[in-house]
């Protein structure tokens, strides 16, 4: 254990978020085996699921980090631990959706799989109580809880995530149908990409079968969750190199 | 029976449409005395309700013209009947409401009776069977059922209608809560308000008691609906004058 690492802060569904002695702007994260879906009214987990997402989460932040998207991401520590930026997490979930699938598909009555002209944008109010409720725009900005500006702005950086994360997929054979992140405020005030990108919030559906290789696996109970998400890591290696 | 009033195109949970002979570019509804609430999984109807709402929709029409605000109402027949433009109706209800209240203010866990810095303008898919989800701007584009300029054009429209009615409601010592509209287009391809402003689609609160007169007192079994329905038309007719 390393002895930087110290009180536990917060614990999430998936990750455990602990002071950093060495630097009062760094957090140190720990990825669960936990798994959850529907508001963590099903719970489940898998043996090394948090080190399979923390390389994974790992290889996304570096990808995009060349292509000039900043994250909180600072390093990698043991097999299941990730040194990253302080951030004020901003309190709204971005979706980014390239084909209608799940919640919004069942809301607005249409056939899962359906392809979007142009991709789609969601805002989630961060809140468990409420199982994070779907607001507009102008509900946004009545709770007083970001601006305009950076609602404009949050819009720009998770499309050009989305453009960058399609190609990646693409190459792993793989449909990114959506992906669900979170933006944080680091301390120079700056809007970075934070929590994780992983198959635990993204659906990736392979192109040649149409099987999925997310969490929707654990969701539906289609099985091989373990498998997909170790899949999905492998082909990630095998376009993305090894891990630094 | 006017015999200018022919087959009936659609029953609606408080009005009846009938096609009207002596002109095409016209429709004829029949204010019926139901009461509906929560996608109509609630249902009941009090005697002369009606005759009461097409009363106060003619008023609030009537009022709103003055004002510059184009309707589809044309004329008032019998006793609860409105003779209208035919149009097609666009399909998302408008909200706006001044106060938080209602599913908003449950879905974002703030207590109702919140009083908004400034009117929040809200669309929900008109879709009985998926009960009429609310949707974001970008998703109402996704559904390419309207245009981009189309949306900002309902919102200063209804934003307007907000302005007129708070005023109107305020000299009937009512605060408006909220209210919902529909609009719809014309033959001349012009977007004007249509079907119905009532009690039935308005939070009205007394300014003094603070007592509800709206369908609200149906919803939450509040008892004596029919007594405010007739106290906001007898409101209303003081200080807009009798019917035409």
């Amino acid at each position: 254990m390393n002895t930087s690492i110290g009180k536990m802060i917060y614990e999430g569904k998936a990750k455990k978020v602990f002071q950093y002695s060495d630097d009062a702007e760094k957090v140190f994260l720990e990825f669960k085996d936990s798994l959850t879906a529907f508001n963590a009214q099903k719970k489940g987990s898998f043996d090394n699921k948090g080190p399979i997402n923390r390389d994974i989460a790992v290889l996304i932040f570096e990808y995009l980090e060349k292509k000039g998207i900043q994250s909180h991401f600072l390093e990698s520590i043991g097999e299941r631990g990730m040194l990253v930026q302080q951030v004020t997490i901003i309190p709204f979930e971005v979706v980014v959706r390239n084909w209608l699938a799940g919640s919004t598909a069942k809301k607005l009555g249409i056939a899962e799989g359906k392809i979007l002209k142009k991709p789609l944008v969601e805002f989630y109010l961060k809140n468990d109580d409420l199982a994070d409720p779907f607001v507009s725009d102008d509900q946004m900005l009545m709770m007083e809880l970001i601006k305009s500006e950076e609602i404009v702005q949050l819009k720009e950086l998770a499309l050009k995530i989305n453009g960058h994360l399609v190609a990646l997929f693409e190459r792993m054979n793989l449909t990114l149908v959506d992906f669900k992140i979170e933006f944080g405020k680091n301390k120079k005030n700056e809007i970075i990409l934070a929590d994780e990108i992983t198959p635990d919030c993204c659906r990736l559906w392979d192109k040649t079968t149409q099987e999925k290789y997310d969490k929707d696996r654990f969701r539906r109970d289609l099985g091989s969750v373990k498998e997909s998400y170790i899949e999905v890591l492998n082909r990630m290696k095998k376009v993305e190199g090894g891990l630094s």
